[in-house]
């Protein structure tokens, strides 16, 4: 099949990327948000792991490179205006957040202010030693 | 509780919005991905019903306001990095989806194509009539 073909179905951004949402593939828990190009979704595709782009590196960014919180892909959905992406994962050591909290919405609003809900199961230190992913 | 506070720790794109997915409060189901801006989510806030900003119609957006299939909002989480909105949401009608599916994310990547993978519940004309939400 054409890759082309498949990539040129997505609206990409003035940017070239577009959203991309994972989500845990079977406790269905929003896992993160970030942003894809036509490469990183290429990859994401080809090789069943997901690559996304990082805005402020301005590189590819292959999920758990450092940290080895890979996330391989189950299901791969496009949104109807085809410019959201939403990704059924497999969240390899079930940390999604660079902050070591096993999704990055650990955040509720409550009581007027965003309330940390969500525990720190492992620390961004032990981690990734000095840098972040 | 201050609002300005809540709203000054989103971290607003060059346009003033954040990106938010709304996700069945019950099912885990993402339902769709859209965007606000400071008014609509101060509104949502207040209202405790989704607001979003339209991007095409540069206007804000009451979601159901013309197919009777609103969302209220049960959780609203922030993410990590503050640029994206998670939110809990009753589905009023049991459709997000424009075109009377339950879900945007109806199309699904398999052998190499965008498949269509779920129902239409509802027709767009039986919702809408002649205009869309």
């Amino acid at each position: 099949m054409d890759m082309d073909h498949t990539l040129d179905q997505i609206q990409w951004n003035a940017d070239g990327l577009v959203a991309a949402i994972a989500q845990d593939w079977q406790s269905g828990e929003v896992l993160m948000m970030a942003w894809m190009n036509r490469e990183s979704l290429s990859i994401t595709i080809s090789s069943g792991e997901a690559v996304y782009w990082s805005r402020s590196r301005k590189q590819l960014w292959h999920k758990g490179e450092s940290s080895g919180h890979r996330q391989k892909v189950k299901a791969l959905r496009l949104d109807c205006d085809g410019d959201a992406l939403l990704l059924a994962v497999e969240q390899i050591g079930a940390i999604a957040c660079h902050t070591g909290r096993r999704s990055c919405f650990y955040r509720r609003y409550e009581k007027g202010d965003w309330q940390v809900t969500d525990a720190v199961l492992k620390s961004p230190q032990t981690i990734y030693g000095s840098r972040n992913d």
